[in-house]
Order: C-alpha cells, then structure tokens, then sequence
C-alpha cells in the first residue's frame, strides 16, 4: 500500500505539486509549466508529471515513485466532455483522479465544511458545498459573463472614459487619468480594446478600486454595481444555515467593504489555497484505500 | 465647365454611386463591391471608382468622363490620420472630396437643416449639426461603446441568458428561448460569443424588441437600459433651439417608442438616404465651380 500522494494544481499559468502523507503533511512541491487541458493536453500531461516528479525529488523520494503512487489533479476543464476521463488514462500514476480546479480551490478554502466560494481576478465563478454537494455558477467568460471580475471592471472604466470624453457622462479624476494615458484619443482606446486580451483589461482593476476609495464618482459607480452583481450571484447560491462564504482572488479583499451587509456577516478567511485542496483531496484519496498498488 | 457630378456612399458592404446634374437630379446609379479605406485602401479604391463608372454608364455617359467630373465620396475612416487625403488623391475624378459617412448620412437625413441624427443598427453613432457646424459621439464599437447597438442588445441577451440559466435572475419567456436554442447548455453559449462578430450578436436585437413589446420582463429591462443610454448621449448633443432628431438604421423603428418625450417630441423622418446625401453634396460641389475641370 502506497505511503505517499501527489496533490496537483494544474492552473493556467503553472502546475504546482506537492507530495503529502496520510495526513495531509506535505513532504516536498514541485512546479513547472502551464495545464490547459482543453486547449494543449499534450503539453499539460508533460507539466503535470513534471510538477509531480519535480515535488518527489524535492521530497527526498525517487521521481520513478510516480508510477506508484496516487494523485488528484484540479485543472480547468475537466467537467468538459470526457477530458477529465481522458487525463487520466493519459497520466502516469497509479491512481490519477482529475477533478476540476473548482473541486480543489473549495477544499482548500473550506476544508470539509459546507460553505460558498467566490473568486475574483480577471475572471469571477462562484462554488458551494451544502451537505457535501458541489455545485458552481457563473464563470462564462469576458464576454457574456463573468460579472464583478478584473476584466470586466476595466472594460467598464474603458467604456465610462470615452462617454465621459463624448460628454455622455461628467468625467471624474480617474475618466481624466485613463484619457491622458491614452493621449486624449478615444481611438486608441478603440485599438486597445480590440487589441486586448481579457487580463489586460484586468489590469485596470486596480486602480478602480483605489479611486472607488476616495469617492471618484465614476469608480464608485463601477465597483458598486459590481457588488451589486455579486450579491445577486451569492444570492441564487445562499441557504439559510450557508456558515460561510470565502472569498478567493486577486480581487476578493479589495470588494469586502463593499459587500452586502447580509454575506459581509458570513466572510471568513480561505483555510488554505488550491494546492492545499489538490493535497488534501490527495490524503483522503490515500486514505480510502483505493491509493493502493494493485 | 462639368454639368454632371457624381456622389457616392462607399460603404463597408458595397459602394453606391449616383450621378446628378447642378441640381441634385439623379441621372444613373452604379454599385460595386466594399470601401473600407482603413483595412483596405486598394480595394476600396477599385470599387469606388467600379461604382462610378456603372452609375456613368447607367446614365448613358461615357464611363471615361468620370476623370473629368467632380465627386464626393462619403466613406467610413474619412477621418482618420491623412486618409481623407491619400483617397483623394488616388482617385481619378477632376476633384474628388472625401468626406465621412456621418457627413452624408446627416446631409441625406437633414438636408440642409440643423439637427440630430442617431443612428442604430450593428453599432451607433450621433452626429449633429448646428449653425453649420458638424460633430459627432459614439460609435466607438462593440467591445467599449456603441451602446445601445444591436451587437450590445445581443450580447446584453446572451449575458442575461446565462444569469437566468444560473439562477441568478428570473427566467424570462426570452431567456428561455435562448437556453432552448442553444441545446440549454451555457458552454454553447459561450463558444458563440468567443466565436461571432458584432452582426452576429446583432442577430438577436429584433428578437429582444419583440419580446420587449409583448412585456418580456427581461427584454424590457434590455431595451430600457438602452433607451437611456440614447437618452444620454441625445441630451449630450442637444442645444434648445434644435429643430429636429432623425432616428437612422435598422433599428430606428423599434426604438422609437421607447424614447423619452422630450426627444420624441423632436423626431422627424429622415428626408433621404446615405448615397442621396452624398448626391446633394456633390451637386453642391458642381455649384460652387469648384468642379470645372482646370
């Protein structure tokens, strides 16, 4: 019976690995390049094994002990169709369980309890657990979804700096600032837009938030009809005895004073962050027994 | 000195050509393929003068005259950088004035009258004119503005959609419709909008007007939200003496009863087309001497 399991994050930017006892004890981690299963699954299995092995090594244990050993991947995209099946066979380990990254951002936020997960950076999606049911909401993306989320805030800037610079709207100090930096041409905002992908957008978030702080009218506007939207999301997923809501991201800390008063009450702060989930999910995985050679 | 002038709409589906004698009498009309002089100034050259040359010979004249009379040529881009300038003096007409398309629009909807026009089909734009003098809001496209466009009522849709589908707001009769269309799996959706250009978005808007008319409670809030968007951007160019507001394009006809009173009260029908303002410009053009041949 295997002593060790691999926990994963196979995120969009990177993989990370840990290797973790029976008791979620991690022993050593492992990074390397980008999972996006959907889009590269070739590339995202040789990260996945690489992050896995790497985390091995630095565990003092040999990288061959991959072939023996169980693992629980979180990634993107495996409530697609049949990638998460086809990860799977694909890797590896002795027992590769592909969830979604979802899955493991709600274990490692909440643990075991019941509760509500929001993340916000340049995308937003929401997940909750109630009597160990999963279920999500939102996430659709930049362009028909993913209200309240960094790309959407700087999209609305962009779109109330040029209204304000056709004198649809009052301009406000951030309007004025976005106009200069963009040398007073409403075309070069046109260019950026359609240049622009949703995390550049996203990079304006920012500075929403900080201007929102000292009252600019038009960042004010921004950020609470954001709130707005997030508490209509938190809404559809809340149940009276819900103990708590977790927010996750970039952006979670800058939108808690804005926050209804009624989810304000539930916030706590995240227990651990996705890769403790991939962990933790890798323990339990252990400790059921089916992590064992066969 | 030239007795015929030509006028013509180069537009981004085809351009039109008419000719017209000092006094604004269309003697032949012509069409050619697409003017988009920004992403395609050869082209649009070609078909600007194929246009010419059809309208001439649809008149009974020598095509070859078409070096020796004046033209206006109202073109999307007109003012953009030095464009305006390279067309002109590419083209081979005697004298050949390039102007925008708003120039036209606005002088086929108002003739020579001060006022307002608004136009709405995939995008919008406004442009006014008063005591002679021309300028225009808007049309900063799909991704950052053209509020109130059917790509925006489109997208507003599909967004709302998926809310619905999440729970996050009611359903509607509309929503409804649209989760049925798209097999009720919001990953359709998605890939639609990461697939499509604003005219496909603007597929949907007769179908949001429809639904609004019939109390649609979200149609309504679509359309709502973008009658004020108009409302803005109408008051934003608004003076009190100003005679008149031309609603343009496909979507003009839906709007209207859903404009505030104030601006309803000042609406008017336009008095002419694109290619017909563009026709008085040249006439004008042939009137003022400008257009005799050195």
């Amino acid at each position: 019976m295997a002593e060790f399991a691999i926990g994963i994050d196979g995120g969009g930017t990177s993989c990370r690995a840990a290797v973790t006892d029976r008791m979620g004890k991690v022993l050593g981690t492992g990074k390397a390049g980008a999972a996006n299963i959907l889009s590269d699954l070739e590339n995202s299995l040789v990260n996945i094994v690489a992050s896995a092995r790497q985390a091995l090594n630095n565990a003092g244990l040999d990288p061959e002990l991959a072939h023996e050993l169980p693992a629980v991947v979180g990634t993107a995209g495996a409530n697609v169709g049949d990638y998460a099946k086809r990860v799977e066979k694909a890797l590896p380990f002795a027992n590769g369980q592909v969830v979604t990254d979802a899955m493991i951002a709600l274990q490692g936020a909440l643990g075991d309890a019941d509760g509500i997960i929001g993340a916000f950076g340049t995308g937003s999606v929401y997940n909750a657990r109630r009597n160990g049911k999963i279920w999500g909401i939102g996430g659709w993306g930049f362009i028909v979804g993913d209200q309240a989320s960094g790309a959407r805030l700087g999209r609305d800037l962009l779109e109330r700096s040029l209204l304000a610079h056709d004198g649809v709207c009052r301009p406000s100090p951030l309007t004025e600032k976005i106009m200069t930096e963009f040398g007073v041409d409403p075309e070069r905002i046109v260019e950026f837009a359609h240049g622009s992908k949703p995390k550049d957008f996203a990079g304006y978030a920012p500075m929403v938030f900080e201007y929102a702080e000292r009252g600019d009218e038009i960042a004010v506007g921004i950020v609470k009809a954001a709130a707005n939207a997030i508490t209509e999301s938190l809404d559809a997923l809340l149940w009276p005895e819900c103990p708590s809501i977790c927010l996750l991201g970039g952006l979670s800390k800058a939108y808690h004073s804005w926050l209804d008063a009624r989810h304000k009450a539930l916030l706590t702060e995240p227990k651990g962050d996705v890769l403790r989930g991939a962990v933790e999910l890798a323990a339990k995985l252990l400790q059921s027994n089916r992590g064992s050679t066969p």
